[in-house]
């Protein structure tokens, strides 16, 4: 038997050298690998690092990995970790595999990831750690001293403050750690806590609880119940990977991606979500070209207007996303509220009025230069401008009217705009030229109807 | 006279409304009103009030309040913050007003704030606060409680660890402020400290540190210059805001905005930077229409082209953009290095592929129902197919060129996309019916190149 083991390349590999790897290289290591090494890598090293490299794993990429884990190990790994880094891998097991993983995890352990489940993982019960000391105020520091003592092997989330809470648990007042070095042994914590104490609910979104980190830098906040208990603490490092992920998701959003794809996803797990939004966006596409469609005839005579249909439709569609962005980054850093969209839409539809005559002048002047017909510069300087216009409009009431309707602003935003953009357009540009083309009956038919007209 | 001041709104209304904000608060509501009106605000109230709200300004935000500041109040307000607060507002203002205002600041506090601004604001120096304590490995734990006790009022950033020094300023240590709490008082700093300790250099880039902290979830790290010794701490709290900064200068600009437009910066300030992008997007998009240009003639014979030509691009486009979105931020959260730039190509060229199939297939087969011609349908395909690959190769290629000329790997790289793709497309589609319009001369051409060819 032993010969064979020798034999086996796997098993001689020395494991001196991932024993040496801090966790976090291990993790990034064993990410890099197909989730069969990785698993047997993970059931060969040392229980406490194999635990310590699972806890720095990015959850979303491993699901592979953690499908490959036979439970017993996966078990008693997640055992080790802090509940909430536990919670965040058992997240994404089936429903089922998540039940028998959990059942072999002590009880303890076990109940307190099951109650981290049960908040939306983009939710502040979601991003928060229930490992924290909480103080009473009767208690004087020096009994504190000996109780956190007591507790010193606990890993918990402190973040600098530890918080004060009454016989029902509840939330009454906050002390930093720098107190407790500071005053006298012998003051109660009531005395000297703050009452206070900022604070976030557990079902708030996690993206306004980005927007509070962010303007008034907490190192930690705590997360209270609607009954006022508290339920665990948010630190800033781990809001830090909630702005990541919260901008990832806008940026992939708007173009048509899931919002959770990453350069290294592999190509079977993208394929799917892409071509739904390619075939979507396919839609939009022969929404543009029905518009070109309507004027084949005008473009049979005047084949030079296919030459500035990119021009028409690359300028607005740029334009459009430019504000779009702009609306879309301001909603998620929280700096315009709701009353604020007529200011913005006043700004931008300056902005495109303003651009829209510079660009379209400057196409026009071009254009006419280029083709040597006037006309055919003023129907694209026209179109341009209003297609700047409606650009300006669109990457506004878009967001806007996708949160409206309690649907996240950024979700393909950026291709209904373009399809704005490309409709109407070619709708100005050909339908300008068409007016231009057939302006003899354009007037005959407006004097018909307006008999005054002078001749 | 006193009358007279009745006469005056401004004077009149009563500053208790405000008295009774909070700094956050007061601040928001000052960033909104016209700058001189701000100013006179800012100078009724009481000065800390005052400072606490200009300490919560979005600097960047503020500069037409900044340059409405007489300066001898700007000068006591900054000498009331935070070094590292006042560093980020008076980084905004003109060289010459800067020292100015600088003059009229407390000598120790102008020389801690001069010290910061030697730093580039996206470096750990920009972002650092230096306000900070180091205990000495030689002192018990009972005399740093003692000169903690001491340095009580100071406001430091000790983000629950502090740092360690030896004579020379070096660092060579940290302890937990919990172990300042837990461990017995005779103890010295030296024998609980822990020597290995995470820290960035003081020119290390902001967004690198953003993705160390977002690997290993730091509470903060300290700053150290190149000689080792330390001068400042980066907390948790301000990397949240350095995330969000960069994710929004990603976001601008790809797509050709500043990096630093909000949607209520003033439509003047946001003019001109658009406009240049516009221009230079408008260069690009005369690449696109060269290209039709080029093929003028072939849309005269075979008008229904003109109707394809917003598919072909806007498919492409999307897709090239979807790529893109993943590549470039990928590279800002630091999940791929130099060496994974292959693999990601073969993930998107195997995705552009597969996609370009089936939304080749797709469009081929609309386009025959619709037009029926068989002969159009595939030429669509054909075309639509060879343009998801070269979105897929732009997509990836263009963030890894301009990083590798350390250009921001962001910067224009959704209209650099776009136009290869709008480039790419028409040449491919109308090139590819080209042929088939003359295809007797074609056949014929090659024939005579190739004698051994069939009849």
């Amino acid at each position: 038997m032993a010969t064979e083991h020798k034999s086996n390349p796997t098993e001689v590999k020395p494991l001196g050298k991932y024993e040496a790897m801090n966790a976090t290289d291990l993790a990034g290591h064993i990410q890099r690998l197909p989730p069969e090494e990785a698993s047997t890598l993970l059931a060969r090293l040392p229980e406490s690092q194999a635990a310590d490299a699972l806890a720095e794993l990015d959850a979303e990429h491993s699901i592979d990995l953690l499908d490959a884990l036979p439970s017993p190990l996966l078990s008693s790994l997640l055992g080790l970790l802090a509940p909430n880094r536990a919670a965040d891998l058992i997240g994404y097991l089936h429903p089922a595999r998540r039940r028998e993983v959990l059942s072999a995890v002590p009880a303890e352990t076990s109940a307190s990831i099951a109650a981290l489940l049960r908040y939306p993982v983009d939710s502040a019960g979601g991003i928060m750690s229930n490992r924290f000391i909480a103080l009473q105020a009767d208690q004087t520091i020096e009994e504190c001293h000996h109780m956190l003592r007591a507790r010193e092997k606990e890993e918990t989330e402190d973040v600098a403050y530890l918080y004060v809470t009454d016989a029902q648990k509840k939330l009454v007042g906050v002390v930093s750690l720098r107190d407790l070095v500071f005053r006298k042994p012998d003051r109660r914590i009531g005395e000297i806590m703050s009452r206070e104490v900022a604070h976030v609910q557990v079902d708030d979104d996690q993206e306004k609880i980005a927007q509070l980190f962010e303007r008034h830098h907490y190192l930690g906040l705590p997360v209270l119940e609607h009954d006022g208990t508290i339920v665990g603490v948010v630190p800033a490092s781990e809001v830090i990977d909630v702005v990541q992920e919260e901008a990832t998701e806008d940026m992939q959003l708007m173009v048509g991606l899931s919002g959770e794809e990453h350069a290294l996803t592999p190509w079977r797990r993208s394929f799917k979500p892409r071509l739904l939004w390619l075939n979507i966006n396919l839609v939009t596409a022969f929404a543009a070209a029905s518009v070109v469609n309507l004027f084949e005839s005008t473009i049979a005579q005047w084949t030079v207007l296919a030459v500035f249909l990119p021009i028409i439709a690359g300028q607005g569609g740029n334009a459009g996303i430019q504000t779009l962005t702009v609306i879309i980054r301001a909603m998620a850093t929280g700096e315009v509220s709701a009353g604020d969209g007529k200011k913005a839409l006043f700004k931008e539809l300056i902005l495109g009025l303003l651009n829209g005559l510079a660009i379209g002048l400057a196409v026009g002047t071009l254009c006419f230069i280029w083709k040597g017909s006037f006309v055919l510069g003023v129907v694209v300087a026209a179109a341009m401008l209003l297609n700047m216009l409606a650009a300006a409009l669109s990457g506004v009431l878009v967001p806007y009217g996708l949160r409206a309707l309690r649907i996240d602003p950024a979700l393909a935003s950026s291709i209904i705009v373009t399809t704005v953009t490309d409709v109407a357009g070619f709708f100005f540009f050909l339908g300008l030229a068409t007016l231009v083309l057939h302006w003899h009956s354009v007037a005959g038919f407006l004097k018909s109807w307006v008999p005054l007209l002078p001749n």
